[in-house]
């Protein structure tokens, strides 16, 4: 299956026929995966622990709908997957396989046998298996079109230690990056992104455009020690030249476009979506009604954000919207201002003043409070006049 | 007072007595806005909307408690501040001195007298009042150790419009900071920044050295349309150089110190303490209630983090603690490995298999996840063996 | 306008055109009230402050969509209320009738001349105003189908005085209430009330009949001091008896249907509901996502509940479902138990223990945790085999 | 180990020997439970899933701990429990053990034998083991000093079927309870009930007190359909009169004396609060810092609570305190109202009208309102001045 990830469908193809199976299947799901997996994620603004836009999260439930569907036509009784048993991809592949069809067996060899990567090197090449992997690369990316993840193994595995060049495929080194930055403009429809600098795309091909442009400049890297699912920690190395722009510019138009209370609130629901898609519960009735509640929020995030991409840094100096919030008349400190001074006395006494009053009377807090003061000596000086 | 915004207190202090004041107070409250203010909004790693580390509504709380413990020992019925009616520092003060002295008068001519930055400087200028700004310039930052704010006018009031090179002070152009990385390591202890490679610094000493290193590097500059407390979105811009590389670097600590649970659950919180700083809620029972959560989880946040700075980015690189986590020995995938692999299936089965079984055997949940297909067509060839 | 309070509409239409009216219009919104406005806020079980069913805060937004629509449709300039400036309905108004058209001015006498209870008494006596309250009685209760409250006043003010029997209308004193049980079975499609044993309703006039049964009982009296939107704390008596009934109802046929995270997260998401419509915010893009969740969930809601109602409770003693998740064969004790026990080891070790050992071999936690002990002593006997 | 079952210790202990223990303890820990474990739970209001206070969950780490420190000092390489493989109580003892000593070794029999209730009946009967228990009532109510639940078994099992009279045993049937509400006045010292009707007693006393006089009116019984930590759903019955009385009196004393911003994010920590005592995570960090966040909120929680016990009901009709923040004065309706009324239009404007207002001119947000209309029609009349 192509989610983006560049490779060759038909040498995958052949390869499954090559060591034996008796039929293959080759899909290009690129437009459903940003369409539908990864759209609600940006809606979203997707980071899992406020770091890594999630990618392989994202590609699991389609691999797996995809996968349930051919074992159906085809009357399997199992689907297969070769997951460790370790990771997070093994959890969200049996959830989703008990989700979309609970009768399916489920088999896991390389769980099942306890196998480590050398291991399963071993065997491949006992059995004639052709690995795509370089074998004297330590990596291999597991990659979509909304971003990579370098293997970890090795030098990966100590998180003292810098991430050596090698272990990214999509980004240009920021120091290695070019001199002079340069700037984009996106525009959102429905928090959409649809256009850069003007020129329409459909969304799978805009995103594998800005990877291309965003990673030029060194954008999207990302070295996180993360939280398993499993109950371990563990250190990642990522890149995501697209997802990393595209969630700056479209928080953004957000700033301009979202009423406060939303603004307030999305951030809890985003937290809990970005933990149901780490963990696998994508078709869960929790998903679903998480992103019922995104989706509503979309509704005027539309604007064009400015852009500026410079050795590592997807800048955002910039933002327009018909549907912007923001008013200048109200906003400005010079003439012309509409906003209601005298109003802001009503509503400091209201919102804080008088639930303050009532409560440092009552309970006398000013006596409580010096005790601030206490553990540091400030430095007073008085000055009186001649 | 000085809270580190490098005045000249002594000028300060003479100007008050040279317009008229019978007496003259002149603090440095440097240590004690470090420790007691900025480390807790470390601690919780505070970023307003996700993106501004609090600098002025941090001092806020502090300079209100100075001036009501000066008003109370000079005999004093009301205390001033010199906000305007559409600002949050108006709130922020207005809470404080009603927290701590319900009895004082608030005196705030600009806000009574609705004056427009034009008219207080022809006030000023017809009563003999030196003005500090440079009235060339358009800008007035707000500053202290933990940042700085350029007073909002004129082209910043567009926020489509780049934010002109000088209404930045302590950053320099990320174009013009050094072709060459810097690497620093900074070490906590309980999560609180202790020195720099190696150095040990008092907390506000070290901010401000950081405030110097990074700055030269770009780090820190921000560029945010933001909801005020007062109902309307303003554009601003900050530099934060010490904040923001102390929050990359702090975060990165608590990654390997802290469990998962404490992990999902103190962003909320955080959210909670930022939006009641921010609200200037400081001396307030939540405020109290929130800051003993965060202390609690800051007991084993001990370690150094290797922070490269390089055109305007602060990049952790590399993290270490006697506290970590993270166990390579389970974490790995060669050999030495020692996560039981067989508990996985037992974990997957009652996490995640078995409650979804349920659920999509009773609720024959397939049929309706076939609707995810049908927007977007996918392209599937087969292939079968000859 | 009807929403259920058992007013004479013709009398209040009359009486407008008495004072002086041009034009009067008599609305029955009792279904849309109940449809729009009831249901959402049953489907969220939403409990103000986890005690109170919003009755008037959900009837406020209905009242100005129509208000708004006549002055459209009447080319008017304004509308206007009757609250006075403390209470909540103020702002719920103000708000919606902003929201749905800003151009409207808003009239609020009460409010403007400051009236207090007497003073309104008496310049409706001294203008002809028929007063619907009894001179007598201190409470005006203030009721839709929903619920009532009595309005606030005299004896109800002192929150440690137990409220008066005739502050209650609903409500038989459960003291005086049937001495037998009355046990009804009330059916839930998708999270709406569909019939009361077997017997079907339209949702107003199920609530009504479900007024008219539990409030016989004494079911749903409500004495509560709550937290305002304007800042004050204020003593409150409701009475509810169809609302809690359905809401305890709902609950349980929610514990049957829903999965567990919807279950855990769902209660967020209400509380947000509660307040938004508490303060008014219906009218919200906030609210129109939060009722998106909140839908979503309602799918497979499905279900009777059996309600033993008795001397002031509504209990539920049974609950069954087509779609229920409470699995006999998982969760028996007994033979032909279908729970596999092995995977629990699986699960603990992974879920818990694996991340525990880790974190208390690193933190030596034991040495820590001693202190539990120190404060209070146990008493502890050896007693050793002779 | 006694926590309030009201166990015969001695018998156990010699139970212990009979059976082949070379050596027994017996331990009150009354006292320390309450004071330790129930407290902070009550200070937190818990009720998992809104309905039952936990019970078993609070008593499982301090068995957990005396047992630990007993094999401590013993120097025993290993701990043992009695639970199933399907039960929360196996999670709580496991990851108890593990965080206070990683080094034991869990010995769990019933679980690993996987063992039906017969078949432990029959093993304790072929290896002279006493059962407790009467074999002909089918339920074993696991209880201590803050409820008890009937073992699940046989008819408990059927969500429909309502739970059977022996089922309970420290609440009479509210039916057979007497004809005369009783009134008691709790006292609460900083959160902690410290006085029933003026007298003082320890915690662990008052509460036991408290189980027999609610208990006789049938307070404190719970039937509820719960999700076990292992992703089952069962069905418990539960009766916990004492907690159910103080966790509704302890509300309504918070109700005078939180400040809202407190009451509006304490019920977030205590769900999260109740989920780890749940799930067995009492001895985390996660607890510490949210017990840490509870107890600073109890710091004014000062107040006596009138609470009615009839019938099954504990309802609270009168409370107050010293530290009340309502305030008469400005609650009221009359004259004496202290109140400011102006304030409440300049808090509408900045609070809710102004955002309100740019949101609806901006997005036409009328036009997009007419939609919730169209459902279901209304009944308009209109009326004009002849």
């Amino acid at each position: 299956m192509d989610v983006g990830e560049g490779k060759d469908l038909e040498f995958v193809k052949n390869k499954a026929i090559d060591v034996g199976a008796i039929k293959s299947y080759s899909v290009d799901a690129k437009q459903l995966f940003a369409e539908d997996f990864v759209l609600p994620a940006l809606h979203a603004n997707v980071m899992y622990e406020d770091k890594y836009p999630l990618v392989s999260a994202l590609s699991r439930p389609l691999i797996a709908k995809v996968l349930v569907d051919i074992a159906e036509k085809e009357g399997a009784v199992a689907v297969a997957h070769g997951c460790t048993g370790k990771g997070n991809d093994q959890v969200r592949f049996d959830v989703a396989f008990t989700s979309l069809n609970p009768n399916l067996k489920i088999v896991a060899p390389v769980r099942e046998w306890k196998m480590t990567r050398d291991e399963e090197i071993k065997y491949a090449q006992a059995n004639g298996i052709p690995i795509p992997i370089d074998l004297d690369s330590p990596y291999s990316v597991d990659q979509n079109l909304w971003g990579g993840r370098a293997n970890e193994c090795g030098i990966l595995e100590d998180p003292w230690a810098e991430a050596p060049e090698d272990a990214f495929e999509l980004t240009t080194n920021p120091i290695d990056a070019p001199d002079e930055p340069e700037i984009i403009e996106i525009e959102f429809k429905q928090g959409k992104p649809v256009a850069i600098d003007g020129k329409e795309y459909p969304l799978h091909e805009l995103i594998l455009e800005l990877n291309h442009i965003a990673g030029k400049h060194g954008v999207g890297r990302i070295d996180h020690v993360e939280n398993r699912l499993v109950g371990i920690k563990s250190r990642e190395i990522y890149e995501a030249p697209a997802a990393i722009t595209l969630i700056n510019a479209h928080r953004e138009i957000e700033t301009l476009t979202l009423p406060r209370e939303v603004s307030k609130f999305k951030p809890v629901v985003e937290q809990q979506l970005e933990q149901a898609i780490y963990d696998g519960l994508w078709f869960t009735q929790l998903t679903d009604a998480l992103k019922a509640f995104i989706t509503e929020t979309q509704k005027y995030v539309n604007g064009v954000a400015r852009v500026k991409l410079y050795k590592g840094q997807a800048f955002v100096i910039g933002r327009k919207s018909e549907n912007s919030l923001y008013d200048l008349d109200l906003a400005t400190y010079n003439k012309g201002d509409q906003f209601d001074h005298d109003a802001a006395l009503g509503f400091i006494k209201l919102w804080g003043g008088l639930p303050t009053k009532v409560h440092s009377t009552v309970n006398n807090v000013h006596a409580d409070k010096a005790k601030i003061m206490k553990k540091t000596k400030i430095d007073m000086k008085e000055s009186v006049k001649q």
